[in-house]
């Protein structure tokens, strides 16, 4: 099955693809890695998601900006790559959790992104890893995530 | 000198490799590269080290941290690669420590992981790296560090 | 026009590339792509840039001090490459910010060396990129940057 029948299948709908305000891109791709850069989460209604953990958002309410967040980077691929089957694998996923100084549980945040491209890549979605916790993010967003696939 | 056999001499003992609990892996290997997940601290007892420098662990105890976390390291890559004389180059090394607001020797702490790599690997072990600091960790462990290796 | 040629027109000059002081280095290359080590940035008295965004450094001191450690890390580069002309890419720069916890604008900060990246690099500087907030950097510096750059 294909990744975009797969994608209808679990009743994801694609975000418009992000657009960097500076001197920077979504995506670079090198060899057959493609580089990206950091997302934050959006949601229902178009705007980002705020808040940080520990704080002001509970693990649930993070997973969710996590999973969106994956559905923001998959719109990018989507609009670098042309085609989702392109990828060969999902190779690395860093987790930049917005975190109170006593939240501990950054991993069950991160793991919003994590299950979504396993859902969506199956096998070729399965990736190493890094959830650490960050003072802060760049307007308040409860989350902010870059990633590096393969393509073939 | 075989790495094994390195290992042996420095009396460094492998620890049983890391285990994810969810939908990621603790490595990816694409091309020649391998992208570890982010591994935390493990003590002798087994148990992962918690702490903060700058609050309650000092730098020589986020050195040893440190350490622990390259052992675990080395041993996913033995898990992974089979053999480690497949192992081409430390390549990147990337150190976030659980930092207090006002400490500032994170290299300090971050030296215990690249000691141990040159001491293992030699030259070979010579890698770019990072060292920053974070306001939390997951688990509230005292540093942990993501790497990228070239094998043949 | 060469790279150098260009540094010279915006008047830029180079720094003496940054030496670690520990078991690591500055860059190091695997197939066509250079990952480097994390870069602080240095002003004109060849002194590190200290300061938290939010605390005690504005967003244009920040923006200075990010610029600064564009031009350590084109330093490392030219030290490592020889020529700059063999730079094919920037592909990936990621920004970590020293920030307050209430401070929210680390891609203004960051957008000092991306911005620098492309008067430097025109079309070739463009990358992919994350601007995250951190408790605190080493010494206290008020930016630390790292990249990928592909060459030929």
């Amino acid at each position: 099955m294909s990744i975009e029948k797969r994608l209808e299948e679990l009743g994801i709908q694609l975000q418009t693809p992000a657009q960097p305000v500076a001197n920077y891109v979504t995506t670079v791709q090198t060899g057959n890695l493609v580089f990206t850069s950091g997302h934050g989460p959006i949601g229902d209604d178009g705007q980002q998601i705020k808040g940080q953990l520990g704080t002001d958002m509970s693990i649930e309410a993070g997973y969710q900006a996590a999973r969106s967040v994956g559905i923001g980077l998959i719109s990018t691929l989507k609009a670098a790559l042309g085609d989702l089957d392109r990828i060969q694998r999902v190779v690395k996923v860093v987790g930049f959790v917005n975190s109170a100084a006593d939240f501990l549980d950054h991993p069950s945040v991160v793991n919003g992104v994590s299950d979504l491209f396993v859902e969506v890549f199956g096998d070729k979605g399965k990736h190493a890893r890094s959830a650490v916790g960050m003072v802060q993010l760049p307007g308040g967003i409860a989350v902010e995530v870059e990633m590096i696939v393969e393509v073939e």
